[in-house]
C-alpha cells in the first residue's frame, strides 16, 4: 500500500486537521473530529447536515460552506458516522428552523442518521439519495446506492436553504432533484482502504468493472478493457434507458473522477458522454468535470445526468463557497 | 496501461474537445487544437500566453480565463508546443499591449517559445519559471525545473495584467514571484505516457522517489517508503534551506497532487507541511490544496512555498474565473 500517511488509525483525523487549517475561513471542526461545520451560521436558515464514511473527499466535508451544507459528519474510511456524531452536529448547527439530513442510501448511513433524527429535539426531515442505476441492491445497500448525484442534491438544496426555503420545501426539492438524477460508474483499478492495506477487489490488467460502487462494491459485470467511447456509450445508454424519455430536457452533465484518474481522461469522457446524450436529444446546459465524489485512490469515473429545470438550474448557478465547489463568491 | 482513451494518438485532441465543450462560457479552441484562448479578450490588456506539454492538467489550459491566462498552447503529452502554436496564439490574443510568455524551464519549451518570440510582431517579454529545488539540472532541463510554482506566477501576474499593469511591470513581477517560490515533489508511482503504454520508470512496491520531476524525471534519490511526516519534513527542509531565511515571512502554502493521489492524502500532507513551516517561523496566510500541476496518473505530490508580500497577496486574492481555479466570480 502506497499512501501519504503516518498510521492507518490516524489518517482521518490528520487529514481533517489539515483540511480545517487550509479552509479556516470557511469552516471549523466540531466535537473534536466529530463533524465539520460552517464557521458562521445564519439564524433562521434551515440547517443542512450530511456525512458518511471518509474516503470520498471532497464529499461531504468539502461541501460545507455558504450555499451548501452547514455540517458534515465524517465516519472512518468507508464507515458510517455514528448517531452520536450526527446528533451533535445537528444540535450545533440547527438555529431553530430545523435540519435537513442528506443521506446516501447505504444501510449503515440510513440507520445511523435515522437514529440521530429520532433523538434530535428540533424539526428534522431527510432526503435519501439513490442515483446509481448500476444495480438494484448491493453489498451494503437495499435499493439503489447514493453516489455522485448526491453533490447535485446538496448544491441545489443548499442554494434554496440559503434563499430562505423552509424545511418542508427543501425536503420536497431534495427528493425531486434526486429523482431527476441518475449516475453510473466504472472502475479501472480497485481502491485500497488504509486499514486493510491491500486492494478491496482483484481486477486484471485488461479488465474493468462496469457499474462499480464508490466503495468498490461489485457492479453489473466484469469486462475486458473497452475504449472510452464504448465505456461512455454503455453508461449513457443505461442512464438514458432508466430515465425513459430525455428528449428535449435541459440537463447538467457531471463527469466525476474516483480519485486516481486525471483530468485529461475525465474531459475525454465528458466529450464522449456529451455527444451521446445530445444524440438522444438531451440539451446539456451545465457541466461539471472533476474528482468530487471519490473512492480513495481508485482509477475510474462515473457519469451523472441531472435533468434540472429552470428553477433548479438557477439554484445550481447560485453562489457557493466551499472547499470543493466554489463560484460567485 | 489502463486509461480512459480511444487511441493514444488522439487523446489530446479528444480531451481538448471535451474541455472546450465543458467550459464554453470561458474559452474556445484556436487554430484547430493549437491553443486554448479566452472567449472574450479585453483590448489594451497585456496578453498572457503560456503552454507546455499536455499531461499536467489543469495546467495550463485550465488557467485560461479572467484573471489568469489569455491563451495556452498544449503540446502532445510531455512534449513542447511548437513555435508555430505559440506564434499563432500570440497573434490571436495580443490586442496591442504586447504579450508576456510564461514558460516552464525545460529546454524544448524555452527554445520553442523563444523562437515564437523572435518571430512575433508585437512587444514580447518572457518569464521562465524554475521553482523546483530538487535538482540543479535534469533530463530535459539546464538549471532548475519549472513545476507547480508556475501556477502562482500565472495567478499573480494574471491579476496584475487584469488590473492594467504594463508589459515591463508584469515581466518584473513574474520574475519576482518566481524568485519567491520554491517547490519539491515526491512520487509513489510512475506516470504512464499513453503513446509509450508502460510506466516511465520502475519503482518498487516499498519505494518512493524524492524530488521527482513532473514528467517522471529522476529526483534526488530513491528511498524506501517513509511516513507522511518524514516526507513533509524532507521537502520542507529542502525548501526552507534553499530560501535561507523564512522567519516572519507571509506565505502561500500549496500542496499539489500529481494526478493519482486523492484529496484525503493531500490534506494530511498539508497539515504536516504547515506545522513544519510554522515551526520555522513562516506565517502561512494562504492555502491551496489539490491536483493542479499533474503528471498524468502519477501518485505523488509536491509542496510549494511562495513568500508573497502584501501586494502580491492582494493579487493572489483577486477574482479569477478559469476551469481550474475560480473565486470571486
Amino acid at each position: 500500500m502506497k499512501k501519504f500517511m503516518n498510521e492507518a488509525g490516524s489518517i482521518l483525523t490528520e487529514s481533517l486537521d489539515g483540511f480545517a487549517m487550509a479552509h479556516a475561513d470557511i469552516l471549523t471542526l466540531g466535537g473534536g473530529h466529530k463533524f465539520v461545520r460552517r464557521r458562521t451560521l445564519r439564524p433562521g436558515k434551515v440547517a443542512l447536515v450530511s456525512g458518511g464514511g471518509a474516503g470520498h473527499e471532497p464529499l461531504h466535508a468539502g461541501f460545507v460552506g455558504h450555499g451548501m451544507l452547514d455540517a458534515a459528519c465524517p465516519g472512518q474510511v468507508f464507515t458510517s458516522p455514528t448517531p452520536d456524531q450526527v446528533l451533535e452536529a445537528v444540535a450545533d448547527v440547527d438555529t431553530g428552523a430545523g435540519a435537513l439530513l442528506i443521506i446516501k442510501n447505504y444501510e449503515g448511513d440510513v440507520m445511523n442518521f435515522e437514529m440521530a433524527a429520532e433523538m434530535a429535539s428540533g424539526a428534522i426531515a431527510k432526503v435519501i439519495t439513490n442515483d446509481d442505476v448500476a444495480v438494484e441492491n448491493s453489498t451494503w445497500t437495499t435499493g439503489r446506492r447514493g453516489v455522485a448525484g448526491t453533490l447535485v442534491v446538496e448544491k441545489v438544496v443548499g442554494a434554496a436553504a440559503e434563499a430562505g426555503m423552509a424545511l418542508d420545501g427543501l425536503k420536497a426539492l431534495g427528493d425531486a432533484v434526486n429523482g431527476a438524477t441518475r449516475s453510473m460508474g466504472v472502475a479501472l483499478t480497485s481502491c485500497t482502504v488504509p486499514a486493510a492495506g491491500r486492494p478491496t477487489f482483484d481486477i486484471g490488467a485488461d479488465e474493468m468493472e462496469f457499474g462499480v460502487g464508490i466503495h468498490g462494491e461489485p457492479g453489473r459485470r466484469r469486462d475486458t478493457l473497452k475504449s472510452a467511447d464504448a465505456v461512455a456509450e454503455e453508461i449513457c445508454a443505461a442512464i438514458a434507458g432508466d430515465f425513459g424519455d430525455v428528449r428535449g430536457r435541459d440537463a447538467l452533465l457531471f463527469v466525476n473522477g474516483f480519485g486516481g484518474t486525471p483530468a485529461m481522461e475525465l474531459y475525454l469522457i465528458y466529450g464522449a458522454a456529451r455527444r451521446l446524450f445530445e444524440a438522444r436529444g438531451v440539451k446539456v446546459v451545465r457541466a461539471l468535470v472533476g474528482s468530487y465524489v471519490t473512492s480513495l485512490d481508485m482509477a475510474g469515473c462515473s457519469i451523472t445526468l441531472s435533468l434540472l429545470d429552470g428553477a433548479a438550474l438557477e439554484l445550481w448557478d447560485a453562489p457557493v463557497h466551499t472547499a470543493g465547489l466554489r463560484w460567485g463568491l
